[in-house]
């Protein structure tokens, strides 16, 4: 019990506003990195970037000292870190919207923060009606929030979720070298790290392999950025639709790997082939990726009368971005036969790999939950055997699969309750479907008035708001969030 | 392990084909009973009635002669059980469509078919585009395939369900006196026969009060046979649209009581008022009728010129009919405000009380579901903590939350997988909804082309075959017929 009880100093609110400030300071920080795009551009603005920036880093500063001030024990309880994160998120968009509300024309705090938190969960749905007519600095700054979300992610993933005990975060956890499940330890800082780097060297590496496709080292960041995050943003009114095949397949590859656990992705780097191909999760990762692809990439074909190579481009192009999370779209998969559209849309349900970038219910749990119901039906014939859920050759503790299921079924409910809030606010059905599967997915264009060609400009400011929270929620992986709204988390225990 | 494992002998052969042919042979007397109905209209259909009832009785008296020359055990295995549920829905269903293809004009094996197990299942979709040209014996039919089905739930649920482990029905099982969840006993034909008798007398009460209600003796033991089967089927060509609200409300009450367990309508028999209403199920029950109602009505009295009261009406009838999956249709609600359709969609999901005959996924499920949500929030910050969810003030057995979550799982993937699959055959995305959702819960009436004013008649054939398939599915529980497709349901353990 000694973990979490914590009687006098209910919360450590001297660390969480250090860290909170720290964050906002950063964020602060990396909003000065737009001005030379702005300035070489001459998009006018300059003054709103600096403005925004300085705003920012003073706020973050104030908080900090605040935070260091009032003094704090250094050790991170498991109820510090859920408002850490939950805050942090939300606070942090606020401060983000701020070069949005400085400088486009008719800004409204909903359309800023709505931008912001789309940014920064990586999501990438927009309410930009003309994003080619933003200046480039603002755009770059778009494109930026979503890389520092994904950076937000990877720490997540390998050191915050699996010690607040999220739903199968501890299960990819296990396989990272040098990490324990347990505890937060100091030795996962330099995990983080590590990812961290192998992260910003896709980012380099994109970006140059982009600029070897023709594309100016501008529009090449700014994708790079995105991809990497699965973010999904583009400096394009039509995202990826007008790319050449050899961008396009770049843009591919790079999604599947920011969809890939980053520990995978760091055996890539040391070339240790064998510990990602034997991966359980990978495995199935690629086998949709595949399948799926060539399921849609039929159908196009047959139903088309576009090239097979176009047809299985954009089937393979849309598949990965959606099961990735990212959003870029290279062809209007509502248009397609409903027999695509709608593996698209069961797609929207999947995720990427734990670890990766990638939002949605990740694939790691999906297995999770197939191989737990064949279970159930084989426990049903023994009831008094006890079977358990094995994944990479281990078998899983009970109360994991409990939390996976719940996690799953709890990401259904949400997706109910918001498809029936949206219809209150008078949203269409189609467009409801679309629009929460997409946010709470943080994958970016849905179904209905806001698919891969529309944008979300014209729903009213109530289901910006509502949005903006699924987006929250499901990029922090419902529970961390939702347990700050349970009364015990506020009782002393 | 003794009571499943069978050497030799593995399946008892002789047993499910004594009892097949009992069932068979039952189903074939039934017919006879349309015939006064046939004789008095003067339909012409008596010839066909009859030719079906003797194919059907000589049949079961055959495959029951079989099986008592081929000897058997008496005691039934879990994995005989299963064989019998299931085959025998299946197969009694092919012989319940002879009267359709001996009388209809133009009769498809494939409609016949969707017709009868749409009875059997109590589900009520249609593949008749106009009911009141068919003649009044086979119409009977028609409404006793729905009465017949009601009797095999209850005896199902009383009986069979928890004796093959089925998620849940164990729970309530344990409320019904002289029941031992453990196994199958001798107790228990006794409270399936005293169920049974609450069953033909609430049918006989609701015969007699439509009838004080103005309608023809015909016209109400018909309804009566379909409410309280929650099945659905009318006479009428619009349902309950044109009946008077004195009518209306008889419905209403009816479907309200057949969607309750029935040990609970024994219990009001014996003016036991208090034991139901602590019943939790039936507390959540009745309030989710009564917000969804009142949600609805506000909704449509603000959106349409109908009166306060028809549009309460209106919102009561739909809700209870849909909730208690009995897919009767007092107004179109695909034509009402987005909102309220939405609602009625979610409530497709819902279903009555475990022990009623209505279908879907219980309301006790969605009680463990929501319980265990919570507490996996709370598990999740006091991780050794051993915290069980509780129903009617008991604790339940892990094993059983389990189960009820797998249930749910299994219900949305087949659900997904089901218009994937129509999409597959070229149906459109809100039809494909409507029809799977409608034939998994074993409602009726969906939304798009399959709405409340609309039948099944246009599908494709496989599509009417898909969905005979999730009838059945729904009806049996998921489970009893999942298993059969395992391959260790085939091994000799
Ligand atoms: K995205
Ligand atoms: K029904």
């Amino acid at each position: 019990m000694a973990d979490y009880v914590q009687r006098k100093n209910h919360f450590n609110i001297g660390l969480i506003a250090r860290i909170m400030g720290i964050l906002i300071l950063l964020n602060g920080i990396f909003m000065f990195t737009c001005l030379p795009f702005s300035f070489y551009f001459g998009d006018g603005d300059w003054w709103a970037l600096t403005e925004a920036g300085l705003i920012t880093v003073l706020s973050g500063g104030l908080i900090m000292f605040y935070g260091e001030r009032k003094g704090y024990k250094k050790e991170i309880k498991k109820k510090d870190g859920y408002i850490i994160v939950s805050l942090g998120w939300t606070v942090m968009a606020f401060f983000g919207s701020l070069p949005y509300l400085f400088s486009l024309e008719n800004p409204s705090l909903t359309n800023a923060y709505f931008e912001t938190i789309s940014g920064y969960s990586t999501t990438g749905a927009s309410i930009l009606t003309d994003i080619e007519s933003v200046g480039k600095g603002i755009l770059f700054w778009r494109s930026l929030t979503q890389w520092i979300g994904g950076m937000g992610i990877i720490v997540l993933a390998v050191a915050v979720l699996p010690f607040l005990g999220i739903g199968g975060m501890q299960l990819f956890v296990a396989e990272a070298p040098g990490i324990s499940p347990d505890k937060l330890q100091p030795r996962i800082k330099e995990t983080a790290k590590r990812l961290w780097w192998v992260y910003a060297g896709l980012t380099g590496i994109e970006t140059i392999l982009l600029m070897t496709g023709g594309m100016n080292f501008y529009d090449a960041i700014n994708h790079a950025l995105t991809t990497m995050a699965t973010g999904g943003f583009s400096t394009y009114n039509d995202s990826a639709a007008s790319m050449s095949p050899y961008i396009q397949y770049i843009l591919i590859v790079f999604m599947i790997l920011a969809g890939t656990n980053f520990t995978l992705n760091y055996f890539l780097f040391k070339r240790m082939f064998k510990a990602i191909w034997t991966n359980e999760e990978f495995r199935y990762y690629a086998g949709i990726i595949i399948s799926a692809s060539l399921a849609i990439g039929g159908v196009v074909a047959f139903s088309s009368d576009l090239t097979i190579e176009k047809s299985f481009r954009d089937a393979l192009f849309q598949v990965v971005s959606i099961i990735t999370t990212t959003g870029y779209v290279s062809a209007d998969y509502t248009a397609w036969a409903p027999f695509a559209t709608m593996i698209i849309f069961v797609l929207m349900f999947c995720g990427g790999m734990a670890g990766s970038t990638a939002g949605g219910v990740k694939i790691v749990r999906h297995i999770i939950l197939f191989k737990n119901s064949f279970i159930e039906l084989k426990r049903q014939l023994h009831p008094t055997a006890i079977i358990p859920v094995r994944f990479n050759k281990k078998a899983i503790k009970e109360g994991i699969t409990f939390n996976v299921l719940a996690f799953i079924m709890a990401y259904l409910l949400i997706f109910g309750l918001g498809i029936l809030v949206m219809s209150a606010l008078g949203v269409d059905l189609m467009t409801s479907l679309g629009a929460v599967a997409t946010s709470l997915g943080n994958i970016g264009p849905g179904i209905g008035t806001v698919g891969p060609v529309d944008n979300f400009a014209h729903l009213p400011d109530a289901a910006k708001w509502i949005l903006s929270f699924l987006m929250l929620l499901g990029r922090l992986e419902l529970f961390t969030v939702m347990i700050i709204f349970t009364p015990y988390f506020w009782s002393r225990f």
